[in-house]
Formats: structure tokens, C-alpha cells, sequence
């Protein structure tokens, strides 16, 4: 497979942080990740693996990797980290096949929204997971997909979630944490189970809810619909075939969120119905003070 | 009471639209209308009649309003449209007040979210209602309050859903939507109950979800809530009185849209316990082609 180079890097520093990153699936995060090393000069080399040319040339394009191949043991043969930034349901394979890949003194993290699921099944798969691979998910995103939507700022000022197993060197964990701040995040480290517990909460949910909301509303009164309509639905608007997979890896998960947030829509249902109406000035406050907590 | 003019009024054209207009209650969409009518030199006076005089001292310092006033008599006496924009439980007793007070030429609307019990009881208590009064709901607002956040462009490009009796003169309901028009809004007509229904599925509900969903977060997890979570629950920082009056004035259609909400949250909640992903993959798809359908 031949290696191309389209853009020439940004002049990089004497020193870069990473003499090689490689990038497994460069899409709209993977190219993201691409753009910003490359942009801050923290990489020698990034090199995009994909299983698509096309996606591939796109990434060159946009400047997010300095060469692409579709060949996994060409691409990773001179990482020192392997970003396996492939669609959730893929993501314990391509973690075992970049760790056969690639050099043993590389580490290897990945991106996928649900933890628990992907950690545990690459901890059953290599012997030697806890050395060679660290579970992170940055809390970053667009609706849009793919590496022409990528900017080497969407993770400026985020949060990433680092998820080490309990037996993880306190060596790796570090090193991890470490990549995802001179990309401009800041990094929350929590176990895997923990991690889905509360995304499922502040991220999962939230997904099921828009999508809900934007289903139930009569088409005939979309003509009506304004910014509060699209603020509380904008999340609907992204991939279906993806937030299944998010879904079906966090189940458990979900399901109790959802269940915590019927309660609450029952309980309004009830008091509306009953008018008792300080009550629902009561809940309304409630969930006021939350929205107020974040700001924005 | 002494009549302020602290801020002079922009040159208006040689005819303005509007000889006089009086806006009452001159918070964030009142304030918005003033302004607008002052910038785009509409009218040849813009009069604030309020409540509280801290109030009007912020509309007069935003330059929301040419005089103001606490004294309903004397700020409408010369009015040819009275815009009533108080809260909506205070809406109707306010409209009486105004049609009462204003010269028997002049026209009387308001900004209510709710229509049907404000023009019913309007129409109940007013002999000639559908002569002096026509309802009026402006689609835009918001989560701040007060004249101090108001904006000329608040109105610009939105929809204003006015709602007019059967036995309205055509010349009437014309009137108000070329008072809307002006601002630079776009005009829906409807009825009060039709517009409470669409306005109960593309906003109230919207804002009950949002409410119930900030509400069910569980608090350690804050932390981690990002985009999705701040967009989805953008609503909750309302003003849980106002709202609480919005879901009491239109009670039943808000009730018939969270039932439909509910129903759908079921089908996703058993679809997701029976693991059956294709059909959660649909109503994703569903849901994605009702958002994509809004754009932004």
C-alpha cells in the first residue's frame, strides 16, 4: 500500500512529545486528534490507518494525519501510541489488532463512548492488557461526522475521561493522561463501570430523550417549532447507527437512567394533573438550580 | 405620576406607523418590543406602563421606551395599540385594564404562551372583545429576564402565532400581523386552541423534558456533563414560576403531549430491555429525519 503525504507538517518543535502516533479510524475524532497533534507540533509523524482509501484521502486532505495506509502492520509498526478512534462495536478488535501491531513498548487507548463493556472484553482477550492499554473517552463531539468536520480544537477546554483497570502501572495511567492534556484537555480519571454509570446519566440519557422528544412531536406543528424545540431535540440529529451501538454497549446502564427519569416525568404528570402547582414550581426550581450549576 | 424621558428616541421617519404606542409590562419581550419600535422609528412614542417603577427606570435606562409610567390611565390614554407583555396569569385582568383605558380607536393584544383561557376569558368578560382585543404569542424569549436583557432584534426573523376570534374583523386580525410584520417577525395565524396545541408539543413539553431531565441528573455526576447534557437541558433555567403558569393555563394539551412523550420513552425502554437494536435504530432514524427536517 503506498504511504502518502499531501500536506507537510507544521514546523514541529526540536523536540516532538511523540516521535510517531498512530490513529486507527479517522473520522471525525480520530481527525480531530490527528489535526491537533499536528498542529501543536507534538508528533513527529501521524499516520492515519483506515480500512477505506477514501476516508483516508479525505484525512489527508484536511491536513489531519501526515500519511494513511490501509495497512494496520505498516501503519503501527513505528508508534509509540496507537488511538483506536473506530465506531464502538469495533473497537475491542481493532484494540487486540493494534496491540499485535504494534511495538511492544507502545501503548495503545481508544475513544468509544461506553467503557465497561470494551475494557472487560480486552482484559479477557491479551494477557498483558493492563500494560498495553488504557480506555479513555474524550466528552467531545459533533453531530456532523467524519475527518472533513475535524478541527484540532475540539478538544480545547474539554474533558477526557481516562478509564485504567485496577491493575493498570501507575506509569501508564499517567502517560495517557499526559497525551490527552497537550491536546488542551483536562482529564478525569474513574473505573470503566463508573464511567458508564455517569455518562449513561449525563450523556446517554440525554441522547434517548432528544430523540424521543423530536419522534413524539405531530409533523403538522414543526413549522412552530423554535430554539427551545431545537435545543432540547439537537442531539437527535446524530448518527442512529452509532448511538445504537453506545446503547446497546451501556444497556444496564441506560435503562436505570431511564427509569430515574420516568419517575420524574410521572411525578410532574401526577401533579399537573392534580394541579397541584407549587409543586411543580418546586421541580421546576430544582432542576433549575442543576441547569444554573453548569452555566451556559 | 411624573413622566421620564431619559434617553431621546432615534429620528424617526416623517410618518411613523404608530403615533403612540403603550407597551404594559416592560420586562424582556416587552422591552424588546419597545426598542425595536424605537430603532426602527415606528412609532412617534413609545410609553412604559408598569408596576413597579424600578422596572420602569431599567426600561427607560436601556432605552426601551420614550416615557413611562405606574398610572395604566394616563400611559394609554393617547395609545392606538396596547401591547400587554405581563405575566400570563396577570394577562387577562391587564387586557380588561387596557381596553377599558385606551382610547374606543384603539387595539389591544398581548404576548401570552398560552392562548386559549386568556382570549376565552377575555371574550367572556369583554362585550366587544373581538372588536378591540386580538392574541398574540410571539415565538422567541429568552432564559433571562428583565428590560436590562432586551434586544431590538429579539423579534427579527422569528414567528408571531396570532390568534384571532372567529368573529374577529379581518381588518383587525390584519392589523395586528402588520404590528408584528413591522418588528420583523413572520405572522402565523391560528386559533387560541390550535395554537395551544402545537405550542404544548414544540415548547412546553420541551420545557417539562428539559426540566425533568436537569432534575434526574444525579449530582456527583455534574461534573462530567458536557454539550448534550447543556443543550438538553437549556430550558431548565427558565423562570420556574413563569412556566408554572404556562403549564397550568394550557393543562390539557400539555398533558396529551407528555402522554405521547411517555409512550414513546416506553417503546424505547422495552425495545432496549428486549435488546432489540434494529427497532431502536428506526426511531433514532425517525427522530434524526424530524430534526434534520428544522436544520440547525
Amino acid at each position: 500500500m503506498p504511504v502518502k503525504t499531501r500536506f507537510p507538517a507544521p514546523p514541529t518543535p526540536l523536540m516532538p512529545t511523540y516521535r510517531n502516533v498512530a490513529i486507527l479510524g479517522v473520522g471525525l475524532i480520530g481527525g480531530s486528534i490527528g489535526l491537533a497533534l499536528r498542529q501543536r507540533g507534538l508528533a513527529g509523524e501521524v499516520v492515519g490507518i483506515g480500512r477505506r482509501q477514501a476516508s483516508l484521502d479525505k484525512a489527508l486532505a484536511h491536513g489531519a494525519v501526515d500519511r494513511a495506509t490501509t495497512d494496520l502492520a505498516e501503519g503501527a509498526a513505528a508508534a509509540e501510541v496507537v488511538v483506536v478512534a473506530t465506531p464502538v462495536d469495533s473497537v475491542v478488535e481493532d484494540v487486540c489488532r493494534a496491540v499485535a501491531a504494534a511495538p511492544s513498548t507502545a501503548w495503545v487507548t481508544d475513544v468509544g463512548s461506553a467503557k465497561a463493556a470494551i475494557c472487560g472484553q480486552v482484559e479477557t482477550r491479551l494477557a498483558d492488557a493492563a500494560k498495553r492499554f488504557v480506555g479513555s473517552h474524550p466528552l467531545a463531539g459533533d453531530h456532523r461526522c467524519g475527518p472533513e468536520n475535524a478541527s484540532a480544537s475540539l478538544l480545547t477546554g474539554k474533558t477526557v475521561v481516562v478509564t485504567p483497570y485496577e491493575t493498570t502501572p501507575t506509569a501508564l495511567a499517567k502517560r495517557a493522561a499526559e497525551f490527552w492534556q497537550a491536546l488542551g484537555a483536562s482529564v478525569t480519571t474513574m473505573s470503566p463501570a463508573q464511567h458508564d454509570q455517569a455518562l449513561a446519566a449525563t450523556s446517554h440519557l440525554p441522547h434517548l430523550v432528544a430523540s424521543a422528544l423530536a419522534a413524539s412531536t405531530p409533523v403538522e406543528w414543526l413549522p412552530l417549532a423554535a430554539s427551545g424545540w431545537a435545543d432540547t431535540t439537537r442531539l437527535a440529529a446524530a448518527d442512529p447507527a452509532l448511538w445504537t451501538q453506545i446503547f446497546a454497549q451501556n444497556q444496564a446502564d441506560v435503562l436505570e437512567s431511564l427509569d430515574r427519569f420516568i419517575e420524574q416525568l410521572k411525578q410532574l404528570q401526577t401533579a399537573l394533573v392534580d394541579q397541584r402547582w407549587s409543586q411543580i414550581q418546586d421541580q421546576l426550581q430544582q432542576a433549575k438550580r442543576m441547569r444554573d450549576a453548569l452555566g451556559n
